[in-house]
């Protein structure tokens, strides 16, 4: 790993200053690849997939795990999406004159040598070598066990990608095998990984958190909130509550928690429990909700859960202030939306809910790097240094002063 | 300290949306009272200078603690600077309406409460909480034990402006005492800590890293060099040289070593010698310096030291690309200069040299906050994640997506 490392730092310094064109020429040429090489593809995805039923994965991984051509197809409309993007490396962020005459400009450039360590997802894989490709970063990519091929075979289509449009070598890098000591080897590879980017569930956010001193951009829990106002329209509001949480339950951005103003309990929560009931939604309720519906009682932890799963707890507030408040200690500073008609409800929502993406009258479903137009995300960032929300090639970068003199020196 | 941190978090969210009006308002208290308060804090600050004299302190380290009327005016001066600052909140830095109708956008708003832990300087205390104040967060200070009662004596006077100007109780916080277990309880703070800094020596930027899971934003060391190109105005390089180096050793910004193109080397490093003798600055030359003065030579060690004392190290190089490898294989990330009329080498080293920021014909030590324009800073940050460069009052904010629908659900 060491040496991986080592060519790593020193290809870094050979993509800092890559043009657009060259960069773009070898991701169109990584989703021609993708395109020529299905059936290579699938045939790794295959000794993945067949592993993966000996080890009795849950069918949801086993989905996630799947690259037919439909997942095919996506990761190469994703490529091709980050292509189209505006390159962000070398845009002029700032600038004036001091009142000395030194010019100072300041400018946005790749990070460096990005790390990802990922779980079973091979999509994965493609998004973010791509947009490290686009912003001008060397990747070291580090997936699941559970996608092994999967993850060699495309690392492998992209390398031939990449050298035939003319880049060095090494500038995406598949760590070769999933031992659990390459991912403390990744976290301990300071002064040549400039950041980590750890993408998974707790355990692992967790184990990079106390293992590094590399600085982390943490995709961590989703617990999303739906606030039905008490000007909602109840026709939108029945729509989104339930897009937010069943149109894909095991997400990040879908809503754990629906929050409802009383006065407008009674109308929404019976509809909500009827329409649901054919999705086989779990609800539960707080003391408040069983007075409307019967569903089952929620507790404190339920609150505090990202259940993943079809299902979903409610609570019946008294005002948005009580919204409000249960949002920002509850939580995770996802994705909150709230549903009303009421313009000065909308704005004060908007302003005072502490999350990476609040939305009104929309699902929360949609915080993510694909509907924002990113082309891909590499994760949603729910911390707040350095990005917030969904990670696309401009959040790869970094910026650097440059200041130009005529001989200036320091009274 | 939880009921600190608890209180902390509970005023963030009063403060997140703040008029610039009021935080200006409170910011010309802050100044307002510093000039009404001279005389209490010379008398605070001379029981820390009487306790570091017993206490043995370095005549630099008790000339940083020291709080005369220069160093009051300095400090209202940067509080005045600070409220003439744009307000970064608010502004909305991307938007744009989405193919089905969404419109998104992309808002600074403020990180929330931010910990800053620092060395014994107690004009931080007044440039942090003051920077913070302006962006809209809850600052918590904990400062050294050799300017307890100053920066107790600051704290009171900002707490009484702040008061005056009608904002919350608990904008900016000291912490009461200095036991260094208080450091370990604020990295510890996760969920009521958004971000901490980090301002000293390598023991407490190290100690920080290795305690905490809170993001940090790290003001590391200086290792920064000045490049004397073989097309360089030998008289700008020699202002420039010694300017880097001697108008501040003890800085961060300040030069640790000189890289001498070999066309240039005869003409520069005797006059070099000569003109910093009378400062009684210790050269110390790799082997081919040796063969143009009479300096003590250096050594491997040398390439990797701040010294932030009256020393140089010297090395002779026979080209561009030699001396940008040597900056990019031991300096700090901070402050690389060019001394060169020759615009496309000036060009070529600007996009290479890889720190914070890089300067032609101009000394590294105008990598600072107040020589950007941004009123202060609260360090200078070595890092890549989140900002890089003199940290203001802009780079004390995060962002956030506000999405506004009518009834969108995801497909």
């Amino acid at each position: 790993m060491k040496e991986l490392f080592e060519k790593a730092r020193a290809t870094s310094y050979k993509l800092m200053n890559l043009n657009t064109k060259v960069k773009n020429e070898a991701l169109a040429a990584i989703a021609r690849k993708l395109d020529e090489h299905r059936e290579l593809i699938k045939t790794e995805n295959a000794k993945d997939l067949k592993a993966g039923v000996e080890a009795g994965l849950s069918s949801s991984l086993m989905d996630r795990l799947k690259l037919d051509d439909k997942a095919i197809n996506s990761m190469i409309k994703a490529v091709n999406e980050i292509k189209e993007q505006t390159d962000p490396v070398g845009s002029v962020v700032d600038g004036y004159k001091r009142p000395n005459g030194l010019y100072i400009t300041k400018i946005r450039v790749p990070l460096g040598v990005v790390g990802i360590i990922y779980e079973s997802r091979p999509n994965v894989t493609i998004d973010a070598a791509a947009l490290c490709l686009k912003s001008g970063n060397v990747s070291i990519l580090r997936g699941g066990k559970e996608a092994i091929h999967s993850n060699a075979c495309l690392g492998k289509i992209m390398e031939e990608a990449i050298a035939e449009a003319g880049l060095p070598e090494g500038v995406v890098n598949i760590v070769p095998d999933t031992d659990r000591f390459r991912v403390t080897e990744m976290l301990q590879a300071k002064g040549y990984i400039d950041i980590i980017i750890p993408r998974g569930g707790a355990g692992l956010i967790k184990f990079c958190d106390e293992n590094t001193c590399i600085p982390l951009v943490k995709h961590d829990n989703g617990i999303c909130h739906v606030y039905v106002d008490k000007d909602a329209d109840i026709e939108k509001a029945l729509k989104i509550a339930r897009n937010a949480k069943v149109q894909r339950p095991g997400v990040c951005n879908a809503a754990e928690t629906l929050l409802v103003h009383e006065d407008v309990a009674g109308a929404f929560l019976p509809s909500f429990v009827e329409c649901t009931s054919k999705d086989g939604l779990e609800i539960r309720g707080c003391e408040r909700t069983l007075s409307f519906v019967d569903v089952k009682p929620a507790t404190e932890e339920d609150w505090r859960t990202e259940y993943l799963d079809l299902i979903i707890s409610i609570k019946v507030v008294s005002s948005m202030e009580e919204a409000l408040v249960h949002i920002n200690r509850y939580g995770s500073g996802h994705s909150e939306a709230i549903i009303t008609e009421n313009y000065t409800s909308a704005r004060y929502f908007m302003d005072r809910a502490d999350a990476s993406a609040v939305f009104v009258n929309a699902s929360t479903r949609f915080n993510d790097g694909g509907e924002f137009g990113l082309g891909a995300e590499i994760g949603i960032s729910t911390q707040k240094l350095h990005c917030r929300g969904p990670m696309g090639a401009f959040d790869l970068t970094t910026t650097k002063y440059q200041v130009y003199g005529d001989g200036h020196i320091r009274e």
